[in-house]
């Protein structure tokens, strides 16, 4: 027995990028992407307009290791990127539109980006950006959007000379024939999301081929996704790849409807335009997209996956009342997408809506071929606790999608992944049928509009303020954004003159992206602590909760 | 980069057993398995005498590395028994139950069997087997069956005591807290199966865990099953496990229909009973159940997966006209399953019926999560032949679901495991639309009614007839069973008595199982042979096709 060993025939590494090739064979001639009034693309373009842009990249010098990043929303040149870059070898990293210049710069530099594509609504933050830096700046691509008044060309660009390359002459100069660069080993990273950076130390989540192939099968898999879907793009793909289904709507052939921004008319037309069967997104999209005058019943069900943070009953309620066929689900970037959902169980369907709603915003089980194991420990013993629904603990999982680790934070790597688990901060409980349900996000996080912020970020900047003494910020409920920030704020002694809430806001203002900034500032005397004389989050945010 | 690591949070070996467990939390209450008229399992309970049995084996002394074996038809403890055995840490080892006593004696010697399973209607077949070893027998486990008629128990049994245990006493004696063994590398073997083994060298396939998971979630996923179908077991669980469906059923919650023999109005029946959703099977039973009198139109579609063999398409535009939606699929053993699919192209519903079944005959293309590159190459070269439809070259393969190999078998191992790919020893084309189309299987394989005859061991039984000069068998088309196994004969000369067709079949009958024996035997003075001397099959089976 001992003489049989894996070999070459049976132990290619895993990895999600061969789905387009077979996507290019398959469904050569089917919609891979639709975008705006005149963009259509089929599997085969797309699949050759990658290797096209892959090929461009490997004539630059870029290759293995290299990090290749992107500053873009939704558009069809961000889809095709998520396989152009590591079908070069590179490593991809997605940057948030909507980090100010300064974290912008930061990420840039700690992740020695070789390459940035920056759509051209972007271009300032880019430019601004990387004049920041102090290190080598990446090469800049321009990216032209044809379908958005004044995203023509770079004709139309002010700082056009800043760019060497446009995205079309990538695609352009690019060969359809090369062999795109398959991973060594199924371990290599191949893409890099950061997940802060403000001013604590970068997070950059590192994700291997093996991670991302398991997690966009399963991301398949664990939705029941037909061949062919129409998927409406509304998470942004700069949030953990949105998801991977990138990879994974290739995989079986489906339509990418591509959009810009989320507006809710929008959304209702491009669902009726285009047939949408599938679409993803946190829940405030979903709150928006159900609660408003242009809420329309639709035609027929749309699939909806949320995830990113616990979305309410009501909400549920309502959006399913209007057609929409909701998915609850629970990850962390640091999972590469959606590792626990709420599995449906058939006898459920026999409850009233109200009831289902309810047990559907329950994070629920591991998924189907994620194989993810999920418990809930205490974290000082790290043993797990009782499943009674009642007895809290931290959220931990091990499986297959579980990052590699932080670029270049050895410590806070061995934070996160200790005891071969994957400590994710986040509360919950498990309860007797063994469905996780999440009772605090991680004490540090605020979710606000789909967007994670790391309170300590905000804190670290408010320090800054010669007037502040202490702070701590903390979540405050809110109707539209799920959370806000609010900032809790003593001031020191004898000032001569003391700041008052908005000139707070406003000074964070200039040092964060904008859905980081507190929407509310408290001022104590003192901020109330605990026993070991930390701030009592709890009890802050229970008056957060309560502030009229 | 270098510093970043795969470590125990994200590199748990990949296993199809856990699905066993995610299954009874979140399917505890749906049916697992029905069979016959009074038995039917949940999957809590399921999930409970898997590990009963798992742990009563760890008592036993069964471990890492034993080789357990199951003799028995599509039962529902042929069905834990896929879970059960490798939950004990130990190899499952299925034998097909219509090999001869002989053969089956021969298995259980080459793979040191500790312990077979059998299913109380093959108890003289394993009884007789074990008493031609010369080696260590496995301990035998009597498995009763009682919703057959003399199925009932172990009173019925006439050998009773030459068995240790019963299934109901692994059950009872069991312990349901069983933690049931993980694997400690992916790469551990989990399942044998023999593909040959009556008179030339035993061939034991191995695969290992992460190549069965793979699979597993590849043959949800390919095929777009849906959470909670209803799986009829058509497929011998003992051929390549039921083509890895045991496990993947498990999966999405599906119930299991057992039965023990196909017959046409017991399939329809069962169909209607239990609102069968989905079954796989041969061409030859999709052509049973297309073309008799007790065909019967369905009221609802069943989705019907065939692999094995080609289909014809006269047998799959009937099908399809009584409400079979047919799916096609291509693999080996060697591939533990389905790795190459006719995957449908939404453009040709547009064609008519005909035109769609003609199409549905070719093997197609990789299937979406199995991650197999497949190609057609010169054999001697190695080198891809082209892509024209009418070039023709031995297929080959590289992918996660490839077998580690043949068991103690290096030489085996090395010819079909070479370059870097399984060379599969079947004769395709791929045409230019990117689909793989077989043009012969193996030349040294039949397939007759779903099982593979390996003409070199039909050979060499003959040859061992003192009256045979020169032995060559091929392939007759038969419009039953697909194909039926063809023998050229040559006589000694100088005979006292010259032996008869029928002399010689009945020679054959007893030396190898029933579907292996020549149903034909046609005599020649001299066998034609080919200008390098070897006897001419193509032109063989030229004259086998033309016999009245």
């Amino acid at each position: 027995m001992e003489e049989i060993k894996p070999c070459a025939a049976n132990s290619p590494p895993l990895t999600p990028l061969g789905f387009l090739e077979r996507a290019a064979i398959v469904y050569g001639d089917c919609t891979s992407i639709v975008y705006g009034s005149n963009t259509v693309y089929t599997w085969r373009e797309t699949n050759l307009r990658c290797l096209r842009v892959a090929s461009s990249l490997s004539s630059l010098g870029i290759g293995k290791s290299d990090v290749v990043s992107v500053l873009s929303p939704n558009t069809p040149a961000m889809y095709e990127l998520q396989f152009a870059v590591p079908m070069s070898g590179a490593i991809l990293n997605n940057i948030n539109t909507r980090l100010d210049v300064r974290t912008v710069s930061v990420l840039l530099t700690h992740s020695e980006s070789k390459l940035l594509f920056v759509d051209i609504f972007f271009c300032s933050l880019a430019i601004e950006a990387i004049a920041m830096m102090t290190t080598d700046p990446p090469v800049l691509v321009f990216v032209a959007d044809k379908e958005e008044e004044g995203g023509g060309g770079d004709a139309d660009l002010a700082d056009c000379n800043k760019f060497s390359y446009t995205y079309d002459d990538l695609i352009q100069r690019g060969d359809p024939n090369f062999k795109w660069i398959r991973p060594e080993s199924e371990w290599d990273p191949v893409v890099l999301n950061y997940t802060s950076g403000t001013t604590s130390a970068p997070k950059g989540v590192l994700h291997c081929h093996r991670g991302i192939y398991v997690m966009s099968v399963d991301s398949q898999i664990d939705w029941t996704v037909p061949k062919n879907p129409v998927y409406l793009w509304i998470v942004p793909i700069f949030h953990a790849n949105g998801w991977t289904y990138p990879w994974g709507i290739a995989a079986v052939g489906g339509t990418n409807v591509c959009l810009r921004k989320v507006n809710v008319p929008l959304v209702y037309r491009l669902i009726r335009d285009h047939g949408v069967t599938h679409m993803c997104g946190a829940p405030v999209v979903l709150n928006m997209l159900s609660s408003t005058q242009d809420s329309q019943p639709l035609n027929r069900p749309v699939n909806f996956l949320t995830a990113g943070s616990p979305p309410p009953a009501a909400v549920i309620l309502r959006a399913e009342s209007i057609g929409f066929v909701i998915s609850h689900g629970y990850g962390l970037t640091e999972t590469a997408g959606v590792v626990v959902s709420c599995a449906w169980k058939p006898q459920w369907n026999r409850l009233p809506a109200s009831d289902r709603a309810m047990l559907k915003t329950r994070q629920g089980v591991r998924t189907i071929g994620g194989f993810t194991e999920i418990d809930v420990v205490d974290p000082d013993s790290g043993r797990s606790v009782e499943r009674d629904g009642e007895t809290v603990g931290e959220i931990v999982m091990r499986g297959s999608s579980i990052m590699l680790g932080y670029l270049k934070d050895r410590i806070g790597t061995e934070k996160a992944l200790k005891n071969g688990w994957l400590y994710t901060g986040d509360v919950g409980v498990i309860h007797s049928d063994g469905y996780l349900e999440i009772k605090d996000r991680s004490k540090d996080i605020i979710i606000t509009g789909g967007e994670n912020v790391n309170t300590v970020e905000v804190e670290t900047v408010l320090y800054t303020n010669p007037a502040v003494n202490e702070v701590a910020v903390v979540a405050r409920p809110d109707e539209f954004w799920g959370e806000t920030p609010c900032a809790f704020v003593s001031l020191k002694s004898r000032l001569s003159s003391k700041p008052t809430e908005e000139e707070l806001i406003e000074y964070c203002r200039k040092m964060m992206p904008r859905f980081m900034v507190p929407k509310t500032v408290l001022f104590m005397n003192e901020l109330p602590k605990t026993s070991t004389g930390k701030f009592s989050k709890f009890l802050l945010k229970e008056i957060a909760k309560n502030i009229g």
